[in-house]
């Protein structure tokens, strides 16, 4: 039997409008049949955060750092017209009309359905991340070469 | 004979320096004999808006959003230096100085090489954009899996 | 002998944060074996800049661009938190302290290892660049038939 086609995706970005966008691809690979890896950097942590309780890291430069930039999938912020939240909140209420999954249910999905789900070691070393920061879909935490190596198997690679 | 190279793109920011780099990577591939598409979500739509006339969308919230984030070729900031138009006016002043084209030239160009621009169907419904607020260049509506099968037949795939 | 698998990148961000994904990302699949090129444009040709010296460049508009748009790998901003310097220092502070190696660092390690550093030449010309801005790892100019037809032979391209 042929290997399923792969689908691999690095996620810098930590905004509301770039994360809706990685998981929307995510989630409609993996139900085209596609084997799907999103390998989350940086910003983008701040997606696959725990939404409750404070992150616990050492020295008082992380702990400030994860402080200001708390993350969480609820709390994440558009990259546009955020203006105060309000921007953000209309979004979510756009999509609510159309009855469409908040980003927090897409991460329940991608995981249901077989996306796994990243953590880069490195980003993880320097803000001083905790692996249990991370919400229970996270599969594992991973470096650049873990990424490079599915990637190179991929029939796509996306850097959002 | 052999199939040509595909070349497909997600359009994701509206930034006019995106917007410009995006559009002379899909010129230069067409040019070079590759099939291009060009797959416009998000901010991204804001590029292929039609710079004339109101976008008509129902409801207050689709109305407010459309008139704060109006859209069209003309109307494309930089994502650095805008500084109230100042910079996005001296970056246009800088193309027209060496004879570079303007995106709204590119956009034509492109669609005459064949290129094909498509417009995402779940950010139209969510963002409420009705197919006739884009410009006559487009080739149509699409959704995620229409990309993911263009992308997994390409020989590169550029999320910009 | 099998041809190495290539790697190839559009760094178009010259943010910080970006700038150091790209040379993780790039350092890492040269020690892998893999054959790396890395395509700077727009606000990317800021990270290979020389750190020293004026920019010579004709004409007032492009002058001023050139003042303000200095660049040089240790004049990056994050694209988040910068807050007059204060987030990129304590970044910098961050990696210090686990030993991780700077941006100026990776550029000199990168082209040791063989990743070719190529600026785009549309971008030098809008934005009045000469060849004698870019620091000496810096191989060539080249435009966008040249990153095309590096990234249609490649196993991996990105847009970062």
């Amino acid at each position: 039997m042929a290997d399923k086609e792969k689908l691999t995706m690095v996620v810098f970005s930590g905004d509301f409008d770039r994360a809706l966008g990685a998981f929307i691809i995510a989630t409609t690979a993996a139900s085209m049949g596609m084997d799907v890896t999103m390998f989350f950097t940086f910003w983008g942590l701040n997606i696959i955060k725990k939404n409750e309780g404070p992150i616990k890291s050492a020295g008082i430069m992380r702990k400030m750092l994860n402080f200001m930039n708390r993350g969480g999938s609820k709390r994440l912020k558009l990259s546009k017209f955020h203006v105060l939240g309000m921007g953000t909140w209309m979004m979510k209420q756009l999509m609510k009309d159309i009855k469409h999954p908040t980003i927090d249910d897409l991460i329940k999905m991608a995981q249901e359905m077989g996306v796994k789900l990243i953590a880069c070691t490195t980003s993880c070393g320097v803000m001083g991340l905790p692996e249990d920061a991370f919400r229970s879909e996270v599969e594992s935490l991973a470096g650049a070469a873990y990424f490079l190596d599915e990637a190179r198997n991929s029939k796509v690679t996306l850097f959002i």
